[in-house]
């Protein structure tokens, strides 16, 4: 048997679905499949062996357009972390188990950071004990920190989301003629990209924000205060945006409560409120009306307001994954090169995802501007080809149609 | 002169900027009126004389068709209370200066309760002194609480947005095989309007809101606890959305911080937190993954999932309170009255101001199923049709085009 299993992994997003989708593509163009199924709930699927035929449930144009748009992991996710196999055997064996019960031959896994550390553990696995399996990874994070491509899919569409609800709360909050500091709180632990989509909100030359700090750059609170001052001496409502991992000099996070300590799968501390506590010094020390707004879950999950250049570029990986794992290619991932900024042109191809995996892409030094509050003009050519476009979404009853594939 | 003087107050929502630009199409129409003014930031640019020319800022139909789309209010607004003349004339002396130095004989009033208020007041003020001056209301607000009218513009907008959001958070919260609870906070201070649009996210089958509660039906904590564990015990993820506004059965706010007791011009307590407090609630109580969703500013401002049926509607209401301004109607507000629900048939009308202003609609106890947990199917017929068809709504650079009028 030549069978394909696929699998998704960690924080869903608006454009994973169209990776799978380009997936099931590829493998109708290619021939060469005999069954696709898909993993439920990520890696721990292939470990308990909960496969869906997925030959049979996307089987016409219509579900796969629909599949395209939907938001978030449509086979279910996980936050997996695998063991190191010298430590921990059993899930590894037990993978290659649901391989040979399910012919699997080709395995490919949407993911990551942390995902493409499960595919180059177990390519090693594989490779080591002798199992024939080809194990290939297809990128996936809005977060945009992934190593060695130049861009992740599912970062175009949340920065096109912060971009254009940027310049809406900016429309808001510029309505009024009052004295107004609004916070938003954007998601990004220890890479600042999708704060520094908010400077999007710009681009037609109206309102947006008015500050924006990254967690790449320390924030001090001194230099904070003033910078708002500074700022509300000029204009009236003023929109601040933060990463949500910005950290003062000392490297300590500003949110000042990390809620109960805790820590997820993979030891990330959890954090929330940098926004919070920006909103309750500018209380405390300026005394004007103050808010904090996060753009939280949605920020990843609005498939209605996705960018066709994201989604588009995220099929693409997906055939580009399939096609590498149908030559043979294993233990690398599916990646965009940039050719070219204006007119924007890229090619995809594959890298060996051992560099990919525990490495994180931070935003260059010199694409913050020199105070902190801003990116530069680079900064804008780069991220500016990535949210363009809209899709061609479908809705029924006045909500966009998804799909769900359990 | 034959003068008109309109202007935007309140809260902004995605449409009110329709209704302006209804009745800048209604005044090239009629070919009634001399000069079109705005007064910027509501009624305090009439008090002020603070006016902008119309007939020069949006002279094509490419920028009527911008300033449709363009959310937020495009002339400014205010939260001003203008309080009884006989207390307090001179605001009253103020406008009336205003409306003859700039030969204003019509003045339509874009806004909510407290701007229908001030419509009342000034229409008043005026019959008794002898000003011939018609003073017309357009309705707007998100919360939907305005009397005499079947709903208000904004509200369908705001709607779709929660409908669509809920449905993209339950997609994402859908995918993790984990238990979790989410709980979203919805505006709504008095009525339920936009929590219960979160019902819609479920029109077409899929998952979204599991429990619904409303600021009309006392939230009693044990019981809210029983609820999520019931949901839990049948599914992973669930979603759980709020009113701001709702209260215990002593009718004390659920939000545990009425943020330093602050209060707005109207007397309004500010309230933040239904979300923030239950989240605490279930994570004391239950101990399961939780977090809160505030859809905060997004939910009144995000013109780029604009209901169509909304914003026409908005078009047409500002027509219609022109026309009946043209008419000689005073102290009135153009209104939307119900034919049918399906297939759904509306007519615009008008209706006494006096008996809009100061009241609140809010959400019938029937139309709340028994438990208190969700809507009943009358909710849904009333709720689908105002979130119907998308928007034209056009996007350069990859987000949606804005207009500015000062």
């Amino acid at each position: 048997m030549n069978n394909l299993l696929v699998a998704q992994s960690g924080g869903p997003t608006a454009a994973i679905n169209a990776t799978l989708a380009g997936i099931l593509q590829g493998v109708r163009a290619s021939g060469k499949i005999d069954i696709v199924y898909g993993a439920r709930n990520g890696i721990e699927g292939a470990i308990k062996g909960q496969l869906i035929d997925l030959n049979e449930t996307v089987s016409d144009t219509r579900a796969m357009d629909a599949l395209t748009y939907t938001p978030s992991s449509a086979l279910g996710t996980c936050r997996y972390k695998m063991k190191d196999w010298r430590a921990d055997e059993a899930p590894y064996k037990k993978i290659i188990e649901t391989f040979y019960k399910y012919g699997i031959r080709y395995f490919i896994y949407i993911g990551g950071n942390d995902s493409m550390d499960t595919v180059d553990k177990l390519d090693q696995y594989c490779r080591i004990n002798g199992h024939d399996f080809i194990i290939m990874g297809a990128p996936k994070t809005i977060d945009n920190d992934l190593n060695l491509t130049d861009h992740s899919p599912g970062f175009g569409s949340a920065a096109k989301y912060i971009a254009t609800t940027i310049s809406e709360l900016a429309a808001d909050i510029g309505a009024f003629d009052l004295p107004a500091v609004t916070v938003v709180e954007i998601m990004g632990r220890n890479a600042g990209w999708l704060a520094a989509s908010a400077a999007l909100s710009r681009i037609n030359g109206g309102a947006g924000a008015d500050l924006i700090y990254l967690c790449e750059r320390p924030l001090d609170p001194g230099k904070f205060l003033s910078d708002v001052r500074e700022k509300l001496s000029r204009k009236s409502g003023i929109l601040v945006t933060v990463s949500e991992g910005v950290k003062n000099s000392e490297g300590v996070y500003v949110s000042e409560h990390t809620a109960n300590g805790a820590v997820d799968n993979f030891g990330h501390k959890y954090i929330a409120g940098a926004g919070r506590a920006l909103e309750q010094l500018v209380r405390h020390e300026i005394g004007c009306k103050v808010r904090s707004v996060e753009l939280n879950l949605m920020q990843r999950s609005a498939a209605h307001i996705a960018s066709e250049t994201d989604i588009m570029e995220s099929m693409m990986l997906g055939q580009k994954a399939l096609g590498c794992a149908l030559d043979g290619e294993t233990g690398r991932m599916a990646a965009i090169r940039r050719l070219s900024d204006e007119p924007y042109r890229v090619e995809f191809t594959s890298v060996p995802v051992c560099e990919v995996a525990n490495h994180e892409k931070t935003v260059p030094q010199e694409w913050i501007t020199p105070d902190g509050t801003d990116v530069t003009e680079e900064m804008i050519s780069y991220l500016k080809p990535l949210i363009q476009g809209e899709t061609n979404i479908k809705f029924k009853n006045g909500i966009p149609i998804q799909v769900k594939l359990y």
